[in-house]
Order: C-alpha cells, then structure tokens, then sequence
C-alpha cells in the first residue's frame, strides 16, 4: 500500500504502468522562484532515452514532457509541480502471449501473489519504463541542486565483465554507455553484440558521483544520507547491490588504511565516499550500484503458468541488452531527489542557527 | 532533522547518546496480545553483548532493558512499547583528551559541521552503541514475526579478509563470531589477534537471511522490499555496502545464468535473494553487507582539531578490533523491523482482499 | 513545504492552480480489484459542478476526469491511480486588474509573505477550484468504502443565518443546496438572491455523516479519528471550525447530560458524534462544519497592494454567493479519504489479530 | 497502528498508560545549541498538576520529568530529546470494580473494539494523564519558539455555561481556572463547587492565542496552518469542537462584515484569526476548543459490561469535576508543537530563497 512517494520536504510522487495512457510525476515542496521549463526536462529525458543506439530496444519513445502545474511564467510557484508523459507507442498485444506466464526474474511472479492480479502488459508498473517518471522529476531537482553548485552524474564503470580502467568524464558525455574509458567503452560494445546474437543479457556497475555537497547533509540515525542513497539506487528495478565508498573493498581493509586522514587542507583520501557517520563530509559522495542483466531474453526459459503448470518461454520483442546505459541517468535523479531533500531539511536546520529572518 | 524514527505502520524511535543517561526506544504500531517480557528483549540484548570474547572491547555492560509502557499482564496493549536501557557505567573523562579532535573516520567532522556543536563523549550519538537500541526494539518485531512463522538470522561469511566457505547454521550459533564455518573462524580469530596487537582494526561481511516470508511483502515502486532493507542495513554505523540475492557478481552475469527457473516444484535457484521487482517472492530473503573496519585504532593517525591545527593522536580506550561480532544481531534487528512493517501493510491489503469482517 | 499529500496506506496526492494547465490527484494505495470507471468519478464531480443553479457562478466547467493509470481492464491494479481534469474555461485575464492586490480574505497576502511570488490568477492553488482534485480522489474511496459499507453524505444544515430544522435525507438529494428541509431550503434560496443583489456574500453550516463505520477506526493518541477528519475539513479552503458529534454544545452540558448511555440493544444517544477517545464506536460519524461566506464580493472593499498603497476594489468576475453548495460533495471527499485510510490500518491490525494468512 | 507520533521535521513520539510504570515523550528533530533544562520542562507541567485546587482530582502528582538524552552540557544536541516522567501514584485496585465495565462516554468501548483487549486500569493510553507527555515535549517547542519571538497561551473563556466577559490576560495568570475575567471567574468557582455537590462534571470552552508568528507558516493544501492546528487540539481527549478566528459565528456573517480589511497599518479586524489560505497572515492565532464535561461521574449511570449485560455504576475516585484547568497548558503544548513545526518548515524555504550559506 502507497510506496510511490519519495521525500519528506522535497516530494516526488509516480505514476503509471509500461503500457497504460501516461505516467508522470509529482514533485510537491518544490522551493519558488525556480527557472523551470519543459526543455529542462526534456534534456533529462534524452540522455535516458532508447532506439538510437546498438544494444538498445529499437523502440520509438518520443517521451515528451508535459508540465501541468507549479509554474507560472516560467518559474515555479511552490505549488505542485505535475508532470506527464503520455505513452504513445503501446503495443501490449505483444505481450498476449505471455499473458498467463510467470516470466523468470521479472516481478510478474511477486505482483501476482501480492495483489491477486497484475497488468501483463510488458510489466506494468513494475516495467522499467517507470523509471521515465523518476527522471523527469530528477530534472527539478537538478534545478534545485544547481542553487547551491550541487551535480550529480552517473558512469557505466563494468558492463559485461569489461571494467573501465580510465577515467575519463569528458569521454563518458561523448559515448552512449556514459563509460569514462574510451578502450573499455569499445570492448563493452563488442560484448553487447555478441549478447545479442546469443540472446541473451548482461549487467554491469554504474557509479554516481555528486560534487559540491556541503558537509551537514544526511540525519541521524535511520535517515543517514548513505541509507537513503542506498534505498534511492536499491529501488531501482534493475539494482542488486549498493556501496558507498570503498564499499565491499573497505570489508577487507584494516582500519589504518580505510580511514581517511585529515589535514588542513582537507581530506587524504575518499574511502568513506563522502559520509561520515551518515552525514556528508563536503568530500564528493561516491555510491556505485550493481545492475543486474535484464531478464527478457530471447533464449529459451523455463518456467511456469497461473495454473502451475510448466511451459518453456522466449522472450521476443523490442528489449534491451542491458539495462545500462538507460539506468545511469535514473540513478543520477535518484540521487539528486535524495540530496535535494537533505539539502533543504539542513536548510532548515542553519536558518534557524543563523536565526534567518522571517517572512 | 529528526531521522529517528522507522517505519510506516511499525514505527521505531529510537534515543541516546553513548555517555549520556540512557538510551531507548518507543515502538508504536505494535499489534496487541503479543506476549512480551523484558526477558525476551533481554535475550537479544545479550547476542549483541560484547567483553565477553577476545577481540572485543572489554567494557562491561550489564545493558538491563525495562519496559516503560505498552504491555499489560504480559501481553502488548497495542499502545508505544516504551524501552529503556541505562547507561551504568559511562566513563567520558577517556574522551576529554580528544574533545576538540576529529577522529578520522568518525562522525566527529560531519557532525560537527550539521549541528555546530557535538558530544564528544564516545561519540554520542553517532556511537555504535546507539544500536542497542534497534537491538532492543528488533526484539519486539521478532516476536511479531514469529506469529507468521518468519525468522531471521545472521552469520559472519568474512573478517578480515577471511571467508567463510563452508555454510552450517548450527555451528554460527556455537562460536563467538557467529561464523557457519568453523576453520574460518579459527582463522579469524587468528586473524582478529593480530590486529589487536598492531592497534589496527579489521571490517568483514554479514549475511542476514529470512526464512518464512511469504510472497507479497514490499511496496512498489520506492518502498520496495530491497530498497527498505537497503536502507535499514546501510544505515547501520559501520556499513558500507549492501547487496541483495546475487548482488554485485549479478553484474557479472548474463541474463541466462542470472534468472532463477520457476518449476512446478518452486524456484532451481535465487540468485533473486528472494525479491522479485521489489515485492518478496516467497523464497528465502538473502542480503550482505560490507562492514568496514572500526575507525578507533591505537595505531598513531593524522588528523586536525578543531582550529584547523594538525595533529597526531592514538586512540586508546576500550575499543573492539572489528564491529563483527557486535554488528550481527544488529542487522537481524533491522532486517526485523523492515518485514514487520511491510507485513502489516500487506496484511492490510490482503484483509481487504478478502473483505476481512470488522470489528 | 510538501504539503499536497493526505494519508498513510491510501495516500492522495493533488496538484493545480486555477487557471493552470490542469487539476488533478494520485491515488496511491488504493487496494487492486474494485471496480473503477471515469464515469464512477464524473458521478462525483456533477455533484460539484456550478453553473446550474441561482447562487453560483455561471462559470461553465465540464470538468472531465481522465484516467492515466492505475486501473486495468475496468479494475484497479493497486498501483497509483492518477486523474486529470483539464482546465477548459480559463480566463486568467480578468483578474488582472487585481494581480498586484491583496484580496480582503484571500490567500493573496499569506502566499505572497510564504512564497515570495504568487500565482494572481483567480487564486492559483489558493483557489476553491482545488478541491476539484479532492472530490475526484473521493470518489475512489467512495468505491473502497463501499465494499465494507461505509456510506459518507454531507448536508446544508445553515446558510446566510437560515438553519434546517426538519431532517428529510431524502429531500437533501432533491434540492440543489443539499438541504434536508424543504422550507428553509426556499428561505436560503431566497437569502442568498438577495445577498447576490447587494454584491455580498453568505456563509453557512455544513453536517457530514457516515454511515455502517465499524467501531475501532482512528489510531490514539495523536492520529485519533475525530483528530484526522478535523484537519481534513479544517484544511478545505473556506472552513473556520469543525465540530464532532454534540461540538460546542457540548462544552455546555454536564457530564450526565452528554455521557451516552450504553445498553444491550445499544447506545441511547450520540453526542459523542460516533467517536469516543478518538476511536470510532460504531454509531454514525457526525461532524458539522462552519463556511465562512466566500470573500470575493462585488461590494466595494478596502485593502492593499504589494507595494503597501491603500486601494479600493470592487470583485467582478464568476464568484459564486456561497461556498455551499459546492463545498458539500467536498467535505463528503475529505471524510472519505480519512476513513478509507483508517479501515486500511485497521484491516492490518484486525488481520493480524485474525492470523490472516499469507499469500 | 502508530498514531502516537506528531510532526514532520519536529517530531514528537509519546507513550505511556495512565497507570503503568512510566509516561514519556521523544523528541525528534529540536534544533541543536537551545538551553534546556528539567527545569524548564518543569515549568509547564506544574501548570498542569492538579491537587492544587477545588475543583480537581486530588490525587497528588509531583511529576518530576528527568532527561534522558539529547541535551549536552546545558544545551540541546540536535539528537532526539527523551523525556520520562515516572508514575509515583498509581492504584489500578481502585479501578478493578470496573475492569469488564464500558464507562459511558469514556474510550473503554471503542479501545475494546479496536485492540480487542484494553488496559482497564484508568483508561490506560485513553486517560486523560497521557497529556503529561504532551506538555512536557511542549516544553521544549516553546523554548523553540521563543528564539523566533513566539508565544502561545491559552484561557478558559467559558466553564459550565458561565463566559468571560472581560479579557485580561494578567488575570488569567493569577487566577486557577487560567480564566482572563475575575468576576466570571468567580462564577465558575461556584459552578465547580455545585456540579461537584452533584456527582457531576461540566465542559468548557478554552481559547488558544499564538503572538509573534510571522506570516507564511503553513502548508496548502492539506497541511494547512489551521488543519494541523485543528488536528493537533481534536486530538486532545476531551475535544469536540475547534474553531479558528470568528469561527462558527463566520457562517452568520456576510462577506462584507467577514473580510479583514488590510489597510497599510495592517489589518482592521482579525476574523481571520490569523491564518489566510490555511498559511499565517502575521496576526495573532486564535483557535477555541469545546471542551465536553468529563465522563467520569459519581452519578448512577447505565450501561454495560463486556458480556453485555446492562449493569449501573457510580464512578467513585479522584475525578476532576472539568477537564478545564487542567487542559489549558494541554492546548498550549499542541499549538506550540505545530508552530514549531511549521516554522522549521518554512525555514527551509526562506533559506532556499535567501541562498542562505552551507555550511
């Protein structure tokens, strides 16, 4: 019941199913006085959008937003700002086939038993397509972020097996798998068209990283700004795994080489990825995230009906290889929602330090 | 500003600082006529004891818990369950020396830059000894979740860089280390030895798992199941990384191998972790989580106060060389509270479902 | 901050100025399987719509829901359910004489001191036109109450100073004010010609009752019944008092007079309005409302523009005479929405009370 | 399930039964760096003890409250803020003639629905004690509010029928029943002294005054000021009605007499009581609460036991004859808990627009 809001001053609410009219956003709690156009929105949704490259559901999305409220002449208002996009290339009659089928890895099997029915329609609200609402309501937080020289951006860092040994942030903007290593990026292209021919799939890591975040960030103890980074990524469909920092790596340091030692000019080292003690640290937060490969394959599957009995599946239509590069940009806007809304519940907190006057 | 509190139907609030007077929780939302006695939180209270083993610090706590509130004649009245665990033997004057330090790896800097000032007692707030407090209100969730039949249980698969390879439930429950694998833990005392005679500290990896949950549990799309262990977990002091099911070796794998088969007879394997699009499956729930080695070391480490000066500090006291053992029935405790929320939220679905009479 | 969001398990969340792009809600939480058509919704919004009778503004609204997601093959999902109501008649032109005038009564000065900016046309989100969104959200909960028998109606029990002294539920259905006696319905009419003549405006009492509530609804101390649906009518835009059950007269009687005697056959009276310490009794809820008469008036006015210059004004435009009847169908919504979300945390705790089993 | 918490970024969880070992209050999210003593808590629950006077419950409560956490050499941490407050006085024995009994009026009815077990012994969670919570975390809103220049107090304007005339805050100090007019003042005394004659109780109607509360505090649409502030006193157990400013007396008036007319010396009349839009407009708050005659009379009344069977009881006991006085420092505590709430609300958002630095 009600899991689609995220936030508590900064608020975002989805909606929508894969194949239904329209899914959307509302962001509700976002500050006034904010420039916010539906170009800026629309440059969020280009950078997530599929069908123009190798590896990618061949799929014409348009995805065009639509801003139905919370902004007048051109700045928002404080009000709730409504977003939507209308779905206009559904072909759920695709999905027929499969209509009565539990297809493995997807949430068809968990929705089932939990509300006693569900939209087969290319998965319905638990299709990736939700993430289209996330990334449009990230673009207002971007905005709200730029306020204060806060950025978040995301990099495929392994696709594949293929770890990306360079670092290279301009070279991630100029490819399609946002991959800092122009080497590694040609080699994961190779493997994503041999998993094609082969039918099937693959993972990958993405790491996003936010510069400019003032320390003061995160509340203690439930709330850390590491636990809600790390439920943000681990709410994203594809998602297995969260680390922050050194993450996995720092279970098999000892503490004298974890730590991160401080001097006067500021931090040595970045293990802690930017948080100390659930609060960030003004050093830039590192989170990277495990992808899994995406479970619509064309190779042959066993599984199961409603009825229970067994049927042996191929999963045809238009799917990607991987669920990157489409993920990196929905993590970057799960991880600006997080940091907006940490960023104006500290507000609160130095305004009334600093004694803000009011109105 | 106030990240104190867990949960949506099963609401945790916990307080405390490590040198102050006490610490505590009030869980509201707990259904009534459960039986409950300050035994069985004491119980729990004493999984997460330390100064009883090599490796861990050797301060003595009695850690007593009382019941404030919210049962009556031994059963839970369904009104705040109020605990109470004081703190008896507070030693703040081994802290002065470091009063205007930050302690690398601490929350000393980021907590000092959120609130302006900070409790320099042991680390106040951001002690690990805040977990006593989930400890003792998990211990309320697991009597809850017993009435389903759902338990959960977690082991130490490494320390220090040693790995647990074989898997026997029993054994975890006999050593110290919580360890399924009794050479391993042999080694990894060994290993914990060692550390301690250098002053350094070591991280490791817990694995919680859930046995009984029934399909259903979890809230798309924020709210998932993962999303909420995720966060529960990573908001645990020490840790730095979260993976669910196949989590990052996920990334590494092809769709193929990936998907776990339905059968007739169930699922051939669950690489899922038991979480299929957020929504419990019905298999056995399975996370881990990087835990990284304690940042209190005797080893000398630089750092700066609070003028911004360099300075070289040793920090002595009674500290453990690892979190692990201590962390283990923490993670039991969050990965409780976590499905005893989303258990009563899918109950209230489910009895609407099947228009479930009231009163 | 964040502030469009009603609920915990069956959450609404609106959006939209008056004279925006659109109006709308998402519905998130609403169990899967009920029934649920756009016509199911419009039913609803007729009961709202001006324009037909003497009394209230000619403007023409058709006001036609869309549905956008959430429901499948004529049933809901479980999934967020989002509605549309186009603005279809906006003519943000008239009020601009009157964009930098702080309105007598209105949200003009309270957003401009909040905001900083505010939204001058016709309102914005201060506007009575939001509660479209809320009737329209209503009307989903109307279908989950309806399930468990709960029946929600609202009555004009007084206006411009007229109040109803016969109780006919029957002819409140028949008259357009709501009325539920026939002879004072014919004096208000004529009270609020009159007020109309004089470029006035007239205020009223509106009673709400529901019916087949099952005793246990409202959770103490903080979250108690009576306490949820005070602010849920409180925070419809022209409401100044809320009462339960005898309200106000209460405080007059003595504890004899307003104790309601309890029987084997039942209780012998309701002054307590069907809650008794903030949980429902199982008698009929009954709540009334104080409608301040709506502050937009054609007489001529004394007030200020932004840059503190007195002014004097005149309130042309569409206004109606009163906020009833429109508010009627508004207050059934607010009443609706809080008992739908409390039989869901009930049905939890029953649940659990029950054993219910899983799947 | 859990209603037991208040407030978004200030939040307070109480708990505890009217005769069990403890009552309490955390409070989640006070800003850091505010003097807070025992003392000052001690304050305001002194203004609620009873004994003191004719008219109440001799029951002796010294009510000494301790601080558990969240206050560090003088000063609040920012962490969460534990307040108990012991029961030193309690005698269930008194209540066991009553155990299967359904006093009328009181929540033994409907507590008994809901949970299917109840905590008999003086009403448990229901009684009128659990407010000590209430007004001890008030405490501490009001040390918030004073930084901000905000006051709330509230008087008894009405007490078995009997109104204050005159309006003369000293008086109210000086006089038992809070009540601004010493000849009615009087009168009540009387009132008291008669309906106790009687084996009888009376209700009455308390006014709530907020001063200094800059404009644009509160939340549309529905967080409203006024939602919350209705919230926040129907929640309080012996409440049946809330008004705000002209109140139910604005459903008689005409637009023309209703309006404040805002002049550039500022308003001309205050029927607004403070709030525009459901956000504050900078004048003074004013809310009333009907207050109904205490349940618990000497008076033979009817009703039954749990078996159903009609029984007659007189409640014997230390009653007080009106839940007035002692409810006034109640209302107080609430008001002030959701001022400080907003407040810390709208921090944030006059930060974001003033760019105020971080960190």
């Amino acid at each position: 019941m009600s899991g689609n809001t995220w936030g508590r001053l900064f608020r975002v609410t989805t909606f929508g199913e894969s194949h239904g009219r329209a899914l959307g956003a509302v962001i509700d709690g976002c500050p006034p006085g904010i420039p916010l156009s539906e170009e800026d929105i629309q440059q969020d949704l280009e950078r997530r959008r599929p069908g123009k490259h190798r590896g990618e559901s061949p799929r014409k999305e348009p995805d065009r937003v639509e801003i139905l409220s919370g902004v007048f002449e051109g700045l928002t208002l404080g009000t709730p700002i409504a977003l939507v996009i209308w779905n206009k290339d559904p072909r759920p009659s695709a999905y027929e086939p499969l209509k009565d089928v539990f297809r493995p890895g997807h949430g068809d099997w968990s929705y089932y038993w939990k509300y006693g029915r569900r939209d087969w329609r290319g998965g319905g609200r638990a299709s990736g397509r939700e993430t289209v609402a996330r990334v449009a309501a990230g673009a207002v937080a971007r905005k709200v972020l730029a306020t204060y020289g806060i950025e978040v951006r995301a990099y495929t860092v392994a696709l594949g097996g293929i770890r990306a040994e360079k670092w290279d942030p301009a070279e991630a903007e100029r490819n399609h798998l946002f991959c800092p290593d122009p080497e590694a990026y040609e080699r994961m292209c190779a493997r994503i068209e041999e998993a094609r021919r082969e039918g099937d799939s693959l993972g990958g890591v993405v790491e996003i990283r936010a510069t400019g975040v003032p320390p003061g960030l995160g509340e203690p103890v439930f709330d850390k700004l590491d636990a809600e980074l790390a439920k943000a990524l681990m709410g994203i469909g594809a998602v297995k795994g969260v680390e922050i920092g050194a993450g996995f790596a720092a279970a098999e340091k000892r503490g004298s080489e974890n730590n991160d030692p401080l001097t006067p000019e500021g931090f040595l080292s970045n293990n802690a990825g930017g948080v100390l003690a659930g609060i960030s640290s003004g050093q830039e937060i590192i989170c990277r995230v495990a992808v899994k490969p995406i479970p619509s394959i064309a190779k042959e599957q066993k599984t199961i009906n409603e009825r229970g009995e067994p049927v042996t599946i191929r999963i045809g239509g238009r799917h990607d290889v991987s669920a990157i590069p489409r993920i990196v940009p929905v993590c970057e806007a799960m991880v600006r929602l997080v940091l907006t809304d940490f960023l104006l519940r500290q507000l609160a907190l130095k305004a009334f330090r600093t004694h803000e006057p009011l109105p």
